[in-house]
């Protein structure tokens, strides 16, 4: 099927184009981008024409550190200390969700997911075979693992159930993984060497929780015998393309060290402020030439998988706490939030900006809104104005999956009911 | 006309109420709040009956410091030092604004209040007469000045407009009245203390910028020859009640001062980080007693008037700076936003509450939405899942300004074109 979006208003993130263009054509045949360019006609028996005047095309956004089965557990963190709400609350629910249970709540954050614009998920839970039935239902791209911690020997059978899972889902378009150590807090060094050669000799890259509070940091340091808690990415990670989610409490020697490492940082401001964690240096970071991307974490902290809200947090805090109102203008977050996302998950090849050549992952937003205009600079607008609720339009993979903001292929009442009853039975 | 709310689910915010109720119907008599309880009935020609089952009642959002005519200048500031982008951007553009101008700037922001569930909004501009004629128009309330500035004699007539204001809308319902001083940094103390002096013989409370930014806080502290800019407001203010904006750069000190001194603090914490000014230490000023309420300034350095937003933005930077999530639980958030927000404008007798006496100043919130589901905590799914795109039906001084998301007495699109024209007039 063929499908040609007529007369958007162009944002694509490439940099091969301007930054905005106006009443351009997109054509996307089957999943892939196939042409741009202004009044393009085609004859086709199996065209789909969507008219995009006065929308914003975009690339999909691109959600670098989730743990989406947690949609049920949204808002029960308030006013609770982490280490409170994880043992008295999360834990004890998390211990009774069965598998039905995290294909719905799954489900629950993919449609969040279509409906607020953002593409690609990159997720670390368990029963992820249950996440990736949920994932392929309804269309949206996600890239997944089975979570890795542990201390013993038997615990590398956590390996094995990757292992299967790679062979299981090697031919997917829009399923991919990457080795999910779930912390060095949580898996001892030898572990975690392991789970380093299993990425190396799988190709794969790694993504783990990294300094995310002043604990975790001072845990590190303890037991791995370290000064910075980025030595240790130095020294056991042999390079390999490795995202850090979080990255709060990290020195300017961490930095330093991290700049030469193939480290990426998934950032989630909205989460490490919920949880009382502190406020990333991304802006040191990024002047230092790391690659920073953008995450929700999951709903438990992070309340909604909306990559608007947390493009304009990403923004303001970096203003607000340096006191500088020219860090991070609205253009480097869309950045953040589309072709450094692709970055980070490796998948730069395929998504993160609109060209030909790029799978079609696109969204449309409708900018007729009282709280939109008057539009004087369309990155800030979409930075500071839009929202997940202005996402007219989700395209993933070439498939529509929102259309004026209908979803034809899920049916949100039952999702919704179903995660209700989850979380009445397990509080 | 009567209206009956029926089957709403509460948040009264009045300490004579639990904090939460369902199924609870509220009756409005022209425009106060006559009954509130279970299955009213009641038989009136002159019914409208609003069917609330599943939605939230609470009391409209209160916006305690804002300039709303400067919804035409939204997102001019991106990526500049605030004294360019005011001395570059907006001081000319201000100067090109005539009467006709405000008043459609006003309408546009008056129509996202709306939409947002604002319904009193305490504002400081010039051409105030056009700002009340919108307002009227749109039938939000509005508590208004004309600017007070000053160093020289003449400088006093603006004393004089206001004056005339406070004598033309002596009877209105919706429109009240402060002394709003623009700043001490921007008048003399001779002037300021002309200021206390009018506001004192009028009977009526001051609204004034302070300490939003270092600069500032240092002119004070050498202009007025003090150690802690809280100490004019000691020494010059007469114990008269005074809103506070901002108060950013705000020592120990100077909340030791505060906290005697009749100061009820409007906190913008949008516009705090988007100019690079830093995040003001609320949590302390509550513990020590002070009254905050919350605020979006204009939409120049504000981006919106959405005061769920704002609200989501207080709740999270402090937990965040402090490090300490326990910090501001939802439902402090939710009385900053209301009642906190009537005491800072001296309006909590009539409105901040749903309470029998009081005005019908209310809100109905939609939660039939895949983000804000399943609700494990209602205060904290208002403060961080719903928008102000989940507001429903907003009811002003007992009017319904929107019913459903329709707003049918004002034309949402000639406003947005009236503003866009000026805009591209003025830029």
């Amino acid at each position: 099927m063929k499908i040609l979006i007529k007369n958007c208003n162009l944002i694509s993130m490439s940099e091969k184009r301007e930054k905005y263009e106006e009443n351009i054509d997109v054509l996307i045949d089957n999943s892939k981008i196939v042409e741009i360019g202004k009044n393009i006609s085609i004859n086709s028996e199996d065209l789909k024409v969507i008219d995009a005047s006065g929308k914003v095309l975009m690339p999909g956004l691109i959600n670098t550190h989730s743990h989406i089965s947690m949609s049920v557990f949204r808002e029960t963190v308030d006013g609770l200390k982490t280490q409170d709400w994880l043992t008295q609350k999360i834990w004890p629910m998390e211990d009774k969700l069965t598998n039905n249970d995290i294909y719905y709540a799954t489900l629950l954050s993919c449609l969040e997911m279509i409906q607020t614009g953002c593409t690609t998920i990159n997720d670390m839970y368990f029963m992820t075979d249950d996440i990736i039935k949920a994932a392929l239902e309804s269309g949206i791209r996600l890239q997944t693992t089975r979570t890795l911690m542990g201390y013993e020997e038997k615990d590398e059978s956590r390996l094995t159930e990757l292992k299967e899972l790679l062979d299981r889902y090697n031919n997917s378009d829009t399923i991919s993984f990457n080795v999910g150590i779930h912390g060095l807090y949580t898996s001892n060094e030898n572990y975690v060497k392991k789970c380093v050669d299993f990425a190396e000799s799988e190709n794969l890259h790694i993504h783990m929780h990294f300094c995310e509070n002043e604990q975790e940091r001072n845990d590190i340091i303890r037991d791995y015998g370290v000064n910075n808690p980025a030595e240790v990415i130095r020294n056991d990670f042999k390079g390999i393309h490795n995202i850090l989610a979080h990255s709060v409490k990290i020195s300017d020697e961490d930095i330093n060290i991290l700049k030469n490492t193939n480290s990426f940082i998934s950032h989630c401001p909205v989460s490490n402020l919920k949880l009382g964690c502190g406020i990333a240096p991304i802006t040191k970071m990024i002047s230092n030439g790391i690659c920073v991307s953008l995450g929700t974490d999951g709903q438990g902290s992070g309340s909604n998988l909306d990559m608007f809200e947390t493009m304009k947090f990403t923004a303001l805090l970096q203003k607000g706490i340096n006191e500088n109102p020219e860090d991070l203008p609205a253009y480097e977050v869309l950045k953040m939030a589309t072709i450094n996302g692709a970055k980070t998950l490796n998948l730069d090849k395929e998504i993160g900006s609109i060209e030909v050549g790029k799978v079609a992952d696109l969204i449309l937003i409708d900018l007729d809104s009282v709280l939109v205009n008057p539009v004087n600079n369309i990155f800030a607008e979409i930075v500071y104005n839009v929202k997940g609720y202005n996402v007219d339009t989700t395209i993933v993979n070439g498939k529509i999956l929102m259309e004026n903001k209908v979803i034809n292929h899920l049916n949100i009442n039952d999702v919704i009911e179903n995660c209700k009853n989850i979380i009445d039975r397990i509080k």
